[in-house]
């Protein structure tokens, strides 16, 4: 493998070249924008071509190849490819969001500078009741009335939050000075008195590799749904960006199922033609109700 | 360098022991206390040895080479020791804190379990006005009839949010119901109605070069005052646990000052005599202003 | 969650306690050794408590909360473990062992000191053909014939390079000048004359969830086998340390199988009693034949 | 601070789009690339300016604002940059270079496909004594009759290595056959016999913060002369993709000088016109040393 020696271009993705810098909305005051990006479907291809030398040649198709990169975790290649968005959620979501720690960020600094009246109230479709056998999800919408209840009382608690926000400061959002007559209390301290349901924002970049796992959790059915908005709209970015590696991660990680050891066993007796109950499977209850549901439900 | 196999017994510090498990009281409802560790100077020192082999021996004293390898950034005997700490603190500080990302957390959630009502008010002493030359900073404490309704202004909202967080959830934090009708609103909405300065926890891990790194940005003036009493009771700990590397540290980190490629031409010119101005310095403004602070202030 | 102030006793593992410090022999000159750990099966548990909070109650069996955190991917917790180990290998298993880049290293410099006469050679059971499917495999063993003919070259070789490294430093491994008349070359240069078969060591520490995929992936039949008797090694030591988590592991990751979103539909259609070829199953014909293998072979 | 909802186009630096793919040659065989790049100064400059929101108003040039950025150690927005590179250097370089482990890589694996017969000698002007000083750097060049011995032996060495490599595999690197009749020895083994001053290349990729920690430490002058020449050309580069983050680094960073709490009280002594001594001045042997080196030295 020699070296070759000629001025290239940048690998550039003309359908995300188009979005760039377009703010995609999400809840009631988020969204989600697009600032730059580095490689493409081709790069991950170029790369895993340096590892595996002339070792790639039987697999000569690049669509190929990244579906056997998925398949077999060689996760390298996909850390080549960079997204870099700017984005605007409430602090409940950038605490999730935060704790996927490979990626780089810059938040808007309420310390430096005021926040804007900004707050998240859910619609009521999406103001639901706790669900009773999973702790950390929700059940049913509430009702019409009770929802209308508790966005009043979110919208009321935010706001009156926010005035004694602005209040304590004795500063507006643009600067200029209220009129009080105190001092104006350091933004450090006037800010802690707003919930986290308040917007943040961020520039934030990650490597492909990073963000496909941080959609594997995210875009999953169990990610609180305020979360998972950001990660559904990434996904579509996703699919713009790079369609083989995304089909690949679609196909292979996203909607795959992993079998534990016995469960694999449990489906070759199956096929095999024995009756596997839930007693003679060597599952725990839970595993095999799971199981049940993956490929007997219909 | 032959490989030696004898049976040892884990490195241990009596010092840190001794207060393994104990909690530190810190701000009004905060703690810190220390789960467990890993590691001492003598693990740091054997770890170097073994990088430069034979090469050590001229440096046989443990403290001058540990020394040695803070002064010349040899970050990664430092790397060998872990401690885990269990800490609360207001969620603006988690905020700050969380953004040193080579740690391992598993913080409280509130998507699965109820907050108790505890969030953060600062005492009047800490309530102080926006500095005006700092943008993050603080200036003079506010009067005492000022911060008397700043406090109370903060303590009352942040009373309301958390009784209608309560009543949205329909029940209180040991589980049980409370008799307001509703089916009661998931977790992980009701917990948007709380303020930054309510109370979270977890449990922290982190090796002692990243430590150190934190307590050199997190210590220092220029932090928050709310993270840099964590920061501070963290740096007594690091005393108790690795002497010699916070001693080291100190000296040579923490209270060291980096002079410029220009800054170092500036001090030699002096020191051989010649009047330099900050005319004459080639330093802008404000780094003649902070060297001057730093090498001829009384 | 009430903050709990007790003095308490370090987590400890008596098992691993008792072979700290020995060395564990690996190829012709390699080893592995524990040095240090921590934590255990219940800090993990711990600290998985304190993120559920109250919500943990209903696991209240450790190996099943241990369970859960392994199959539905919660790697937080196995973070608060770490292994400490010191370990000798060739510098080509090195090369391999690197790149798993979540850890952190002291390994012996050649630039320092003087490496030793130790490098690898397979013994005549190790020395197979190459693969013809696999390209990074191995086929058959050779004839002994043509396995000793291979030793002796290996061994040739390296003897040549070590005796004229050493005839360039002019000097012995124990520093002792040697008598050619010359002044010595740098030993970081004379160094490069030394091929990768010959043996390195470190001290390396990770914590338990980065360990698990470097077992996932090395402990795997496709690791070059040179670094799988490493892989093996520590898999052993890590069912002495966490026997829960080892389980668990090798139960739900090791051992496991990821079906695609289409692999699963085959397997639900071919349970529903219909005929699936690999024609008509969607899949390629190398996922087709991965697939039939796993479930249907004898 | 309002969210810009407009098409944009990518950051671009021409003078880095003129030599995209162009190799710069080094050592005997080695190169380095520029294969893609993200971002600029501007990007760095808008970045922080997220964070800092309306407080950067006052820091109006860019330029400036890069130098505070970097004095103060505010790294983030330095990560939103990133630089990918081909580079080809012998393996004993790879293995130095791949400490700095956050970075990605695509390594040429000598597992899959066949090594070509490159390998570093050096050249006779950097073949040097070993150092009586410093254990890990070199002297005066040996004279041109010993370096004449050395290159040839390293020369016959690497040959002879290299030839009983394509004996062993029975195989050329073009895939071709030989004829010694035997199988054919796996390509993972038979590459053991070669000396890490072997060729190897790789696909690299790192952000900005992270690569003028890597010119810290390789272009500083105590960095293997083999390494070195790589970070160099990497620094000129940089020079030409970020001038003012340049800039801002050689000043601040790479001919900076750390002054302990106990030097700059020795400066400050010197400056207030006392008379201070090795003995008087509170600092090791070493240290006194160093700091009259950097302050007195004429």
């Amino acid at each position: 493998m020699s070296s070759i020696s000629t001025q290239i271009n940048r690998p550039s993705v003309t359908a995300l070249d188009d979005i760039l810098g377009i703010s995609f909305p999400l809840l009631d005051h988020g969204f989600v924008r697009i600032v730059d990006y580095m490689g493409s479907d081709e790069a991950i291809v170029q790369a895993a071509r340096v590892s595996y030398g002339r070792g790639t040649k039987t697999l000569s198709e690049d669509s190929a190849l990244i579906n056997y990169l998925i398949r077999h975790s060689h996760t390298s290649p996909f850390e080549m490819c960079e997204l870099k968005i700017h984005a605007k959620m409430p602090i409940f979501v950038a605490r999730q969001w935060i704790r996927h720690r490979t990626a780089s960020v810059n938040e808007y600094s309420a310390r430096y500078s005021v926040l804007d009246r900004e707050f998240y109230v859910p619609s009521a479709e999406h103001l639901a009741a706790q669900s009773l056998e999973n702790r950390q999800g929700r059940s049913d919408a509430l009702s019409s009335n009770e929802a209308e209840k508790v966005m009043q009382l979110l919208r009321d608690d935010a706001a009156s939050a926010y005035d004694h926000y602005l209040h304590m400061l004795n500063e507006n959002p643009d600067g200029s000075r209220r009129s009080n007559g105190s001092v104006g209390l350091a933004r450090e301290l006037a800010r802690i008195n707003l919930g986290v349901n308040f917007y943040t924002q961020w520039y934030w970049k990650i490597n492909l590799h990073n963000l496909l796992h941080f959609l594997k959790l995210r875009a999953d059915p169990h990610a609180q749904y305020e979360i998972r908005v950001y990660a559904e709209k990434l996904l579509e970015i996703v699919r713009l960006w790079v369609p083989a590696t995304a089909a690949a991660f679609e196909e292979h990680r996203l909607n795959s199922a992993t079998l534990s050891r016995t469960a694999v066993s449990v489906v070759r007796r199956m096929l095999a033609g024995e009756v596997v109950t839930a007693e003679n499977s060597g599952l725990s209850k839970r595993e095999w109700s799971e199981l049940s549901k993956l490929l007997l439900s219909k």
